[in-house]
């Protein structure tokens, strides 16, 4: 028999009652019932009851053994008395009688427990990160997220797809976020910066001729800490295609995105077609570029029906400025004043002056608009609203006014809001779509200058002509996100490989060819030498598998975390450098100053 | 028809003549055949031939193509005279007439020539990498990395491993090699340190419960650059499974490479029982723990011949000192003077004083050994030497004297030597092993006392009562490496999971409890708390690649390498910090020290 198993803690079934057979693993729990003990014997796989009583020549030992001891049992197997079979166990209908038991590895007292998984602070959680992770929900969670990686690659690769390793050690990126430095030894004084992202290298590819890349991509970002992002690193599927156009890109990523959420979403409906979203429009529609489509409200403008009403405030801010807008929040099923009036205390506890609302109700056979709103506008205004938005007795509206640049995000959140307290959100699906047609440049109010919206390597759509003809503010870039549930996950664009528009872009937001050289030196010079047209993306990983698994903390489905702090507890890093180190890389520390 | 191309440059086939096309590429080359222009438009997945004659309305723009611009060719398919047909292109029974050329992207003049590859200095290959990728070779190895590595992934899935991804950043590791450091902005004058390899890891996920991991796993060693070995990064397949012994282990990576290696072996035979070498053995009959088994020759202790014989040297060398042992290099067909004094000079050219030889030659119809060896033996020991050997009449035989562990590593350079000159070595195979039982402790000379042969976290064969009670430098470990074709291209072992042990061991290498707690502090606790028996192994990839593809620069493997000097040419890295990343690091540069 093999030195420590014969079978998997998950293996025995009833067809092998009466077999002897060899386990080990961790005993879960020990359970003592009138002088018989039941041990739960745990693998990464599953787990088996195991019983000795006191008859058993393994007995002895048994009676010593603690909760995550790992040990080695023989025996052999019985069936469960029909009273006694556990339905909720894949090994439910066995149990095995022990013959002899080998400790293999003892445990001290458990700093933290392990059975039951019961809430504990996060700092033991991490310095005993090894018990934690034998805990069943993070082992569980951490077993699904290689799966979903798994299939990533299987069905990146059954599109044709070949995974590239770029570079980790490489130059700093001088836009974007900060990057992490090591120091060289070899040309002390300078420095490595390890990738915010290989956006460059892969683009490099496709220049160099590969034509379909993909890589499960390690991503370095050195941000301060916050709820929503760990500290260091993260991993993106990161993607580029030569000779596409967006449509390319997405009629690649859309079916084997939805297959990979399919083979997880444990049953869930998933968007097998994603609805494609201009940018404007879901900020119209969503008050957002990254809606969550569960939510079932749609906004829309309803400027005409205040424009010349009774409700003076709208009415004139509608006469003073063309810009001016109001939009309407539909809300099914919150047609009271209740709700309105509590709507109406969260927009102003977010620092707004109010929310303004009608509600219908049926009186005397009719729908009739209720609250100050449908008062000052008047009947016929009021009615033309609830037609305009599809509205019935017992729903409301709410009414948000002003430059729609500036209010729209209050907008989209009075929208989540709504429905969320509505219960109007279906919480048990995966709704996907694509946000496209995003701008090329934004108007950068601190400094009162153009500025790109999003990347620059993006290509504005219209080419050299629209930038040398067309207000800056208008253009737009081919450049796409992917959203679920109202999270971002996935952002991408097809690139300006054309040297000359890259430079006139760069122009357009204040900066020169010698910059360009300087900041995209790599990518600028390649761009001379024969650049396919091409494009791509990157799906954030750990965001998705957070959704899939319904993590709410980063920690829930990452192995080895740091803290809040940005600190390993378990190994203990960051550490202080020898001083050797620091001779060798011509370093000094310098005495930290006070922060402010 | 798609924007870009209907077709790949490698997918038109004579079942597509008369259909009309579009093609998107690089121009590899432009012939003018008496005025009809032959353009060999290539892109990642072959090359097809265009014709564009005077009578073509795409005439005008082909003119203008140079080498390496990008276009789009819109066309007819025709079939090839039969004389023009090329049967080594998969495209070659068509050629495509040209009838609208579209210049996506014109490159300037080439600072490296793509088309026919010829040698360029090393310094404008990496700094136009993107040039060089595109040439056929160097696109080719390229491409077979990723296809061997998505096949190792493949294979340990079958096997039933999951992948997972341990931390980059992470702590200082103080053994082994030189670590890359990162400094901390958060907690200023701390580093974290880059992974030599993710070895505690990989143990701390076993501790944790998880049973069968693997990774294609990013290393880094700031080691100082050599041929075999780029500066910074390189990639190692890791293994790590719970529950096992040693057997388990090459049980399963064993046929899972060989089939790896037979996927890729273009027909070259590959071993597929690995022969399973002690060490002792392998140094006994190859002089090596790296044994190229494409050699055939082994040697063979024949002390006894020469104690007490006519020839001095020898036999005053065994008088004296009874760890002295004679071994004899047999070398088939080497029966020449020539051959044998070349083989003495090169001996001495390696700071040897020569190398003691006998050949056979027939004389009237009898085998008799020459040259003075074999005067001064004689005929009777002469001949013995011969029969053991297994020696005839045309063959040679080296001998060198001494203490095997002073001789062993010239013993195995001449056995080498032997093989190669004398065209014994059948390149054109892999001929793979596993080299076992390594010793685990050795005798460091210069600090005159006991190391660790390998590393510290083996398990020692006999356990504690080993460790107790044997003589430490007798002491195997459950510790392996596979070898192919004279390479180490793995490195593994049984690990020592028990901290009793590890303390034990420690203490024998003159270092104390408290040592192991400060060195290895997560993985010590984590013993602690049940740990389970476990072993792996790590496979190196690069030199697979490199071992596959035949090439013997890791330069030709690798997508963005470094130069020597340990620089990225292509994005200019390292580079200076700007002050503000090093006030944020609370780093200054200390001025370069005149280097010795």
């Amino acid at each position: 028999m093999h030195r420590y198993r014969s079978h998997t803690c998950a293996a025995l079934r009833k067809s092998d009652v009466g077999a002897t057979v060899r386990l080990s693993g961790w005993v879960h729990r020990v359970r003592d019932h009138g002088g018989v003990l039941f041990i739960d014997l745990r693998d990464h796989y599953g787990m088996t009851q195991v019983v000795a009583d006191p008859d058993s020549p393994a007995f002895k030992v048994a009676e010593t053994v603690r909760g995550e001891w790992v040990i080695r049992i023989d025996g052999v197997v019985k069936a469960r008395t029909d009273e006694t079979v556990n339905k909720n166990m894949p090994t439910g209908e066995i149990e095995l009688y022990a013959q002899e038991i080998e400790v293999l590895s003892a445990a001290k007292e458990l700093p933290l427990p392990v059975f039951g998984e019961p809430d504990y602070p996060e700092d033991v959680r991490l310095k005993y990160r090894f018990l934690d992770l034998r805990r069943e929900t993070l082992h569980k969670n951490i077993v699904k997220r290689t799966q979903v990686i798994a299939a990533m690659r299987a069905g990146m690769a059954a599109e044709g797809f070949a995974e590239y390793s770029t570079p980790i050690l490489t130059a700093s990126s001088p836009e974007g976020a900060r990057d992490f430095l090591v120091p060289s030894r070899i040309h002390q004084g300078k420095f490595f910066a390890l990738p915010q992202a290989p956006q460059q290298y892969k683009q490099l590819l496709m220049v160099a001729g590969f034509d379909r890349y993909f890589q499960i991509a390690p991503c370095f970002r050195d941000e301060d800490p916050r709820a929503d992002r760990l500290p260091g690193e993260f991993y993106q599927l990161d993607v580029e295609m030569s000779f596409v156009t967006q449509e390319d890109v997405w009629g690649t990523m859309e079916p084997m995105m939805t297959s990979v959420f399919e083979q997880f979403a444990e049953g869930k409906p998933v968007t097998k077609n994603w609805p494609r979203i201009p940018y404007d429009e879901a900020i119209r529609k969503y008050g957002s570029d990254k809606p969550d489509l569960r939510n079932p409200i749609v906004m829309q403008a309803v400027t005409e029906h205040f424009d010349g009403s009774g409700f003076k405030v709208f009415a004139n801010m509608i006469a003073s400025n063309p810009k001016v807008q109001v939009w309407a929040i539909p809300a099914k099923t919150g047609g009271s004043r209740a709700f309105c009036d509590r709507m109406n205390a969260w927009a102003q506890s977010q620092g707004q002056p109010g929310l303004g609302y009608i509600f219908w109700k049926e009186e005397d056979g009719k729908i009739a608009g209720s609250g100050p709103l449908a008062k000052n506008i008047g009947e016929e205004r009021t009615e033309a609203i609830r037609t305009q938005m599809g509205l019935e007795a017992g729903d409301a509206c709410f009414f948000v006014a002003g430059d729609p640049a500036k209010f729209y995000k209050f907008a989209g959140e009075a929208r989540t809001r709504a429905g969320e307290e509505l219960n109007l959100v279906d919480r048990d699906r995966f709704e996907l779509c694509w946000i496209v047609d995003f701008p090329f440049f934004e108007y950068n109010e601190e400094e009162k200058k153009i500025d790109f919206a999003h990347n620059p390597f993006s290509m504005p759509q219209g080419g050299l002509e629209a930038l040398e003809t067309q207000d800056p503010l208008t253009i737009k870039a081919f450049q796409y996100d992917a959203v679920c549930n109202g999270f971002e996950i996935a952002s991408g664009s097809i690139r300006n490989q054309s040297p000359e528009l890259m430079v006139k872009a760069f122009e357009l937001v204040g900066l020169s060819k010698a910059d360009v050289e300087e900041r995209f030196g790599g990518m600028y010079r390649a761009f001379q030498y024969g650049a396919p047209p091409h494009g791509g993306c990157a799906f954030g990983i750990d965001r998705i598998i957070m959704l899939l698994v319904g993590a709410k903390n980063l920690r829930e489905i990452t192995l080895f975390p740091m803290n809040q702090q940005a600190q390993d507890l378990l190994m203990n890093a960051p550490s202080e450098a020898t001083p050797t180190q620091l001779r060798e890389l011509a370093l000094r520390v310098v005495p930290p100053q006070k922060k402010d």
